[in-house]
């Protein structure tokens, strides 16, 4: 069995190994550890392989299989990943605030890695890497708990990682994988806080509620996103029906797709028929209540249980609503915080939805789809958080570290 | 039993309320909490005579029969106490970011409240209303669950806040008090993730720990502090006394006392027989380890636990170490990342600890008694975080806000 507390001795002596380390040393790890995956693509290829084979014995679906599958075409993407992300500015060692006080002390506020990283995921090997990158850049160990379905691909590819810090004379430790499919393990390792400073879960809705509910270490929940578009009376109807399309359909299986959409009952004939016609050759299933049959007597009912789905597949809910107050409700009690968008013209209602509506993310006039590191210009990411401590919506580098206050005095005691 | 769903929901409406109030509303609401804290003084203090007298009844000991008592003056601190928050500056609605894509989007990023905050506290009834004055301050509602011994006067004060609250026109849920003893109460509170977006437990370890084991709710962990004062070779011997001294008896009762020195091997001789002589008149015990007992022959065993408590008592900690990486280490193994400080004029070994060394709050030449909001200019505090997520060090009103991102556009899509 896995000695947890022996991965996180070595992670804590990795830690401290990093804090000694320059950017331009970190940026020289991280190349060498894309050289190195693009160097030994053939190893990695044969054990997803073998992961690949045991997916299609045991029946795994054809989604899943795709994100599990590797191809040398996808090792290219996760070491140009990793030169990327050795690009990108270096957040740590940045001075937050720097002050002096009236007794002279000198007070800075500096950001520093956050330590270790604890992450838990299911069958997707590039993120093996990318989780990898992201830390490393910022100074950070990792411990990574990978899916079991992809164990043979992700020991291979942490293995290839780690040989490229060892020969940079950087200790191996900063990675590590939790090579153990044994589910006590996992669960051990959630309550590994003497060590770890921060649990990242990526995945279902179900791995992220087992992390909140089991884990000691503070844990930044990601992902789910039941992401609803509010088109309000006053909205311009083209619009709404292309930003619509795009945020449900442009990729149905990611968590800034929109799963719901809330329509005024004012604007609901103009757009309905559109917008049922344009998602039609998407064959995008439609559930909606009384009021949307009137105009769309072809749709699905809508339950209650449609309005809490994450559904991550081409069916829609819709809900007519009567104000933007009655939309920011629907959303409060329906929504995960993730990304939220109402469109319309009329300024007032904008203001209202946007101010109104918890989330990581409020859009007016434009797709939820653009919830992504990325698109916001901060290069990769590690997840989008939908909580509120510490970092909200895309996290990038900047959100793997804390800061710490330095102060310097001549001796000052307090009075 | 107390309905905590239903306390959840009004917390929630109460939030909602509460973002539509403007800073200066918040800040009428704040005098008119204080003025009222005043004019009820009589009220309060009957109350909590009814707590003292259980108290005493109950054997409680002197100490914190001391916190749990009221008394004219300190209503009039809690009053001036929220007149000083009101006066801060508002962090609500800073825009931290902003920034244009290329394909036109206007991405801000905002700081808003954090919405409905838990705090889970002992018979401390100052608490209660400094906690609501930094949590209505920053435009969040509060759930309080203080200690059983401080209910009347608990129950007493918030009844107060909730008055005056409601002739301002404000909703009373902003503030609610769980005004129950059942500890079944308090665990089912740590579950309330439903509505409560963070969890503040302050108090003793034992609360703390009790809070992030069972809270499914995202915790800040505050307030224990077993920190160190490590004297270089190179200290200025007196310079370090005085600091010593400071750190360990100005209070001590309090989290950014020092509990234990780290001195270094070839300055014990110069440091200790002075040091021990500035302590006696305050009656510190020393407990030393063997090269520290060579110097002074009547101080006590150290024990391994030794250097693991937080004594908050007039005890001290003595363990010579021959390097400021030992120190960093020991601090690493039995430090719990509030206060750490270094006595030296080796600006280069100051470097080495400074950055090294994983704790909210690193010192050079200070007492570790600066650990404050007041004293970082911050204003109020409601807990010194010694976690890395989102808060670390003093939390003041900035640390009770999240952001989101606003995103305008004129209906992009993603290509």
């Amino acid at each position: 069995m896995t000695d947890l507390r022996e991965m996180g001795e070595r992670a804590v002596a990795a830690k401290a190994q990093l804090q000694t380390l320059h950017a331009g040393e970190r940026t020289r790890g991280l190349m060498a550890a894309a050289d190195a995956l693009l160097q030994n693509a053939e190893t990695i290829l044969k054990e997803n392989n073998t992961d690949m084979e045991n997916a299609v014995r045991n029946g795994m679906n054809p989604g899943l299989q795709d994100r599990l599958r590797l191809t040398a075409e996808r090792i290219c993407d996760m070491a140009e990943g990793l030169r990327q992300v050795a690009g990108l500015p270096d957040p740590v060692g940045e001075v937050m605030q720097e002050m002096t006080r009236p007794n002279g002390l000198q007070i800075r506020k500096v950001r520093v890695p956050l330590g270790v990283v604890g992450m838990i995921y299911e069958a997707r090997p590039n993120v093996t890497a990318d989780a990898f990158g992201l830390c490393f850049k910022t100074g950070n160990a990792v411990i990574l708990k990978g899916g079991s379905d992809a164990l043979h691909s992700n020991a291979a590819i942490v293995k290839v990682l780690r040989g490229a810090l060892e020969k940079e004379g950087i200790s191996p430790d900063a990675l590590q994988l939790i090579a153990d499919t044994d589910r006590q393990v996992t669960v051990a390792f959630m309550k590994l806080k003497e060590y770890v400073d921060v649990l990242i879960p990526r995945g279902s809705k179900r791995l992220i509620q087992s992390v909140v509910e089991n884990s000691t270490i503070p844990v930044i929940e990601t992902g789910t996103g039941n992401c609803h578009i509010y088109v309000d009376a006053a909205a311009d109807v083209d619009m709404a029906v292309k930003i619509i399309c795009n945020a449900k359909t442009q990729r149905v299986g990611v968590c800034n797709a929109c799963e719901s959409l809330l329509v005024h009952g004012d604007i609901r004939e103009r757009l309905l028929p559109k917008l049922a016609e344009a998602l039609a050759p998407k064959s995008v299933e439609l559930r909606g209540d009384r009021r949307v049959k009137e105009v769309l007597p072809d749709c699905t009912d809508a339950t209650q249980e449609d309005y809490g789905r994450e559904y991550l597949d081409y069916i829609l809910s819709i809900k007519t609503v009567d104000s933007t107050e009655e939309a920011v409700a629907h959303i409060g009690r329906y929504g995960t915080r993730h990304s939220e968008c109402i469109v319309t013209e009329d300024e007032k209602a904008a203001e209202k939805f946007l101010n109104g509506t918890d989330a990581a993310c409020v859009y007016w006039n434009a797709s939820t789809r653009f919830t992504d590191g990325f698109e916001f210009g901060f290069g990769a990411e590690i997840g989008i958080s939908t909580q509120k401590l510490h970092a909200r919506g895309p996290m990038g580098p900047r959100e793997l570290t804390t800061y710490k206050y330095i102060i310097c005095g001549d001796g000052q005691i307090r009075g």
